[in-house]
């Protein structure tokens, strides 16, 4: 199995409702460093798992729409902890969105003298510090 | 799947019986940075694979029985070799048992909507150098 | 001249006020991974330039007073812009006033063959990200 | 599942065919740090995955018929594009190669009390900055 | 003094003329992740050394001219060994360049209740591995 | 000024005396990864501070000596609290007498087109842990 992982950050401000986060409930912030590694048992024509760039390209504009952003006040996250495992989960369900729709340019091609074309699965890893991640990986 | 990290370090001393291990037969130490990563398949209510402070607080347990000794004494490894791998292992065995023993408190409670409740399994990786590591991983 | 450096972080929430700052003048959070280095020219008599467990402890304390917090609801920082050269700083002066206060035990002791007693000067460094940081360092 | 893992690198130019390139269709170079993981169900009698030492050798050999040199004129990549993630599978071959020959001495031992012998698996990672990464892994 | 640090990196193919280099008289590569450090002795009106994302733009220009290339065909290196610390001296003078012409803005305005105005010095710094580095630094 | 680093390590055993250092007067150990850092101001007419395969081929003999060892039989150190700060200054004067006997072959060249020959200043940094290290610095 080839792998292929592209990195970028985004910084939010965020509480949570538990007692069970004890001072995590106030309003506070993090820096989430983002690894998304995309895996595919062949590569392509041209040697690739995925073209770099366009990979890039799609977890910016993933990562664009939470950026500089107190997700406390987002819609799309009402009544949710957005924890770091939560935050993983939701960001590889955003990037796969962009991936069917061909924003990666691979769901179309076949790979070459491979019988599964296109990226068998994803896995989306954020740091929160030097001491603590969390992921979310699943098939595509 | 969900997976969530932490990371703590310890420093020992201890030597090695074998020809293979060359000069590392001589009294010796090392650093270990400790990154003890638990994975289920969903999150609990508090949208969390496990409580990251009570996860800390079980590995800073796990890891003080160890820290600032010389492993060549302690009689639960009489007769082995502490190897990077081995002492991956033996972790893993210790934060099971804590696991087990409800110090996680994850095992009594069911995922929400899903079929299996509590952590699916566990991987203990030590880092002994800024070129070397080793790792145990198996299901809970 | 003799360093050693310490390493905690802490997570914040704030926003920025000025049009340099372009979508960071929204309320967003950050992680601040902090490197706290401190300086001497002779090793004291225990062969250390400070107690590293006292001058860990000592920067525990400094973070938990911004740890999980809204900087922009802090009164010691109305009307600043807690930018991370500005966190650096403020860090730095929290920490000299608890070296001088002797939490860290070393302005009492004159270094053993040496003119100079105590700590020279301090760096204290803060990373937000895999791409960015900034420090501020100043005579002690 | 235990994981042994060594470090490396080499510096190599190279340039590739096909639009999806962009500017890397010219001559460039990288440097890519090399993680090569090695897994085993069940330690050897040594308390080891495999020996550190002749796994470093043997990924040191692989390597040094890559270092310093312009992967365009070396007649075994004819007409392939070296993208990080081929030079990872041509790595994960080279390697296993060496490991069937046995040069790292584990094919011969069956492991301690346990079903299987030897080697379960490699996985190669190539660092090629601080942003991207490719990985290959396979049984062995 | 205050700093501010901003990272990128460049990927280039070259070779070195000289016996002392070896098997790097050969064409080869490397990928340079590239830290560069402003200082200030305080802090502007908005609280901050420098505009990072000027800081950031200014210096992806600079890189820009130098990615995806092959150095022994750059005339401006024509007779030079482009080294790692050949080339943090080179970056130093074309980032110095665009600080002194204005385009991080900071050079006409004055620090705050400060006497001096603008950036004191900076500071370059190549990684070219996990295991070397170089740097150059100088008033600006 | 122009800065080359190579980084090394080692693994070492020792304890140490004094109250202050709680339960590291127990016999323990430690992984020191070693940064290296060479100054000078001027460049050789190779282009570069010194040759780096012979800064790192020195650092390898000044580790050599101390690798895989208990510090506290090392006659060297006898009396003394082996501590990072303490071994940074040792590795320090080790390959000070390095550089002065002229292994790295550069105290018999002048730079070029500068008044000053040779290196400038040396630093040596000792990372134990992700979260502390220790160094010390000169001119040579």
């Amino acid at each position: 199995m080839f792998t292929v992982c592209v990195r970028d950050h985004f910084m939010v401000a965020h509480s949570f409702r538990g007692e069970v986060f004890g001072p995590a409930q106030r309003m506070h912030g993090a820096t989430y460093v983002v690894d998304v590694e995309l895996r595919r048992s062949e590569l392509d024509p041209d040697g690739v798992v995925v073209d770099i760039g366009r990979a890039s390209a799609a977890l910016r504009k993933v990562l664009a729409d939470l950026d500089y952003r107190n997700l406390d006040e987002e819609p799309a996250f009402a009544g949710k902890n957005t924890t770091t495992e939560f935050l993983a989960r939701m960001i590889f369900d955003r990037m796969a969105r962009r991936i069917h729709a061909g924003e990666l340019g691979s769901t179309a091609r076949s790979s070459a003298g491979a019988g599964a074309g296109g990226l068998a699965s994803m896995r989306v890893a954020l740091r929160e510090s030097h001491v603590a991640w969390a992921a979310y990986e699943a098939p595509l």
